[in-house]
């Protein structure tokens, strides 16, 4: 199996649709199996015409597209699900509104994850599982320990996030994850002349 | 006919939930007819309980309660409606998504009036009639005029908004819209004790 390879994706890494429509064939052919599209305090028509970039792009890989939080976004553009974090929609919720949508759920430790599969998930973002400056710390990191005990625990796909790059994957593999979610590594690595390498998601994916 | 009194509230008139509830009871107390909840840049959860406070209130008052912008927020609360400004999902979009809910559409000109109307919007919101404080001004004025012109082509309710108050109610009432929105005049006036004036609505509403 060789693994979800899962990229999240910003205005922070594509200010504008050329960005975002270059990065999204480079991570596609890359190796990444599903693009999330995150965006925070952007106005509703705007985060859809992204999304609606994302949605094109998907479709022609054949691969899946996420969109971050936004429940009516991900439904107005056609995505193939939404991922909620804490902040957002109930995921009880989510899925009563969208009983055809793949819905990820953040968690943080193993109890949130057994609560995402009883409220109704289809995979769970398990992390952070090392320290990451990408976004707050509001959880103490899972450590491979912890990662582990969520995919020990729960039949759901569990997605790594959190601190990981190609030095840790090694032992990400070993706790049966399903796959990892990388957004600086796929999105911020530059080769030797400055420019994107889309070379950079390969040593992150999951290889049996 | 006594007009429709629509009023506008979100965290710069209430930044807690007592607070929110205290005003809806005020505002529909006051003669509100239909309360719509407005917040920018805050996050779903929260977004989503505030939502969810005021349509306890509107069924309580058998008033109905409308969402700004966010179509997932209005569903998951279990709204009447959702509101959409030049910056949020396309109307045509929201009516496929929403096929019951009620669907307003913010118009600052008679051709944005029309295209709402073809969009399959339930009413429009139109103005600014006058210079307000409350938002940027992206369009002139529409003026007695302007409003009268919108409310002669189309068949749907016309709701007046931006820089109304007491003094402005003969005339909007002459140009056959069917109603009022207003921020400032429900939800800042103050009595002489500096206590919110629950009655400050009675002489906006519009009456035949
Ligand atoms: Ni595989």
């Amino acid at each position: 199996d060789a693994g979800i390879l899962y990229g999240i994706i910003g205005r922070e890494q594509a200010s504008d649709a050329a960005t975002l429509a270059a990065m999204a064939d480079g991570a596609y052919a890359g190796g990444c199996d599903i693009i999330q599209l995150r965006e925070k305090n952007m106005p509703t028509g705007e985060f859809l015409r992204r999304a609606q970039i994302l949605r094109e792009k998907a479709s022609r890989w054949g691969k899946l597209f996420i969109v971050n939080d936004r429940i009516d976004i991900a439904i107005a553009a056609g995505a193939d699900g939404v991922h909620l974090g804490a902040e957002d929609l109930p995921p009880e919720i989510a899925r009563q509104m969208w009983p055809k949508g793949i819905i990820g759920v953040t968690v943080r430790n193993l109890a949130q994850a057994q609560a995402a599969v009883a409220a109704g998930a289809d995979y769970v973002g398990a992390g952070p599982v090392f320290p990451t400056t990408s976004k707050r710390l509001d959880a103490p990191p899972l450590g491979f320990a912890g990662l582990q005990a969520i995919c020990d625990a729960i039949d759901i796909p569990v997605v790594a996030i959190g601190g990981l790059n190609a030095g840790t994957m090694n032992g990400i593999r070993k706790t049966g994850c399903s796959g990892v979610s990388v957004i600086s590594a796929l999105f911020q690595l530059r080769d030797a002349k400055g420019h994107p390498d889309r070379g950079a998601a390969a040593p992150c994916r999951l290889t049996a």
